[in-house]
């Protein structure tokens, strides 16, 4: 059987090859609003490939995942990058790979509760996954009447365990 | 002096000619996931009109702003849409004017703790007033290089009063 997956902790530097780590944490701000807010701007950018396309603000609820699991597929979407913030502050997992599908790429990070995400367009990675709670994201990707996911079914044999870190 | 300004619960519905409630409550949703989530898809779309523009997302953390004050100025982002999503459950007050930035034209609404707003390009808009708390907000809108704001000041014999609802 394949491998147990390790789960680390989420940070930009980790998470640079695949996408961006929406967070307040260690960023830079300059005030808005006369001074009562401050904009902590442009920590993902939405991109847009592809014809027809515009960028679209979605909500997600997602129910809670139990684990352990295996991870059975992965997917990526080539033409848009795809971010989920959630609105819960709780923890959630992300499992993405720099090498295709193939499993000895996979990376598994988890949040710590106040982190959001942004899959850079291209980026494979498994669906949410909220082992800890049932939680609400808001979803902010690419709308387009083409069809932008590429999924792929990892071999029974290959599909490393994810376990609660 | 002028006026105090109602304020209003926000709805789609009273709303709708300023922009978009992004909200879960009455909106259809579709399974994705395998079954495990749920996408309130296309809630807002994202405006992005003009040269050399982008979509992206920010965070905002907002000061908790002292009520009754004035209503003293209104402005507007001609070339793209401006989102926000509040990221705590707390209410927070958008003022707009569907007649310029002139006085008998504002309207004020309350969200229920649980709404994000789109303003539509070309709305005119208050800055963002939180009264009940510090807020943070994700906020979606355009990035480029040129010039994106109209503002106005409303001369002070003018400017409505705003009170807690």
């Amino acid at each position: 059987m394949a491998d147990v997956l390790e789960v680390k902790p989420l940070s930009r530097a980790a998470f640079a090859a695949f996408g961006d780590v929406i967070e307040f944490e260690g960023r830079e701000s300059y005030p808005i609003n006369n001074g009562m807010a401050d904009r902590f701007h442009a920590l993902a950018g939405v991109e847009l490939g592809g014809a027809d396309a515009r960028a679209v603000i979605s909500l997600v609820a997602s129910r809670r995942f139990d684990l352990p699991r295996r991870v059975d597929h992965m997917e990526f979407h080539p033409h848009g990058s795809q971010a989920f913030i959630p609105l819960d502050a709780t923890p959630f997992i992300v499992v993405v790979s720099a090498a295709g599908p193939a499993p000895d790429g996979l990376q598994a990070f988890v949040t710590n509760g106040r982190q959001g995400i942004n899959y850079h367009a291209g980026t494979w990675h498994h669906v949410l996954l909220t082992p800890y709670a049932a939680m609400r994201f808001v979803c902010v990707d690419r709308d387009s009447p083409d069809d932008n996911c590429v999924d792929f079914h990892i071999p029974d044999s290959d599909q490393p365990l994810l376990a609660l870190p």
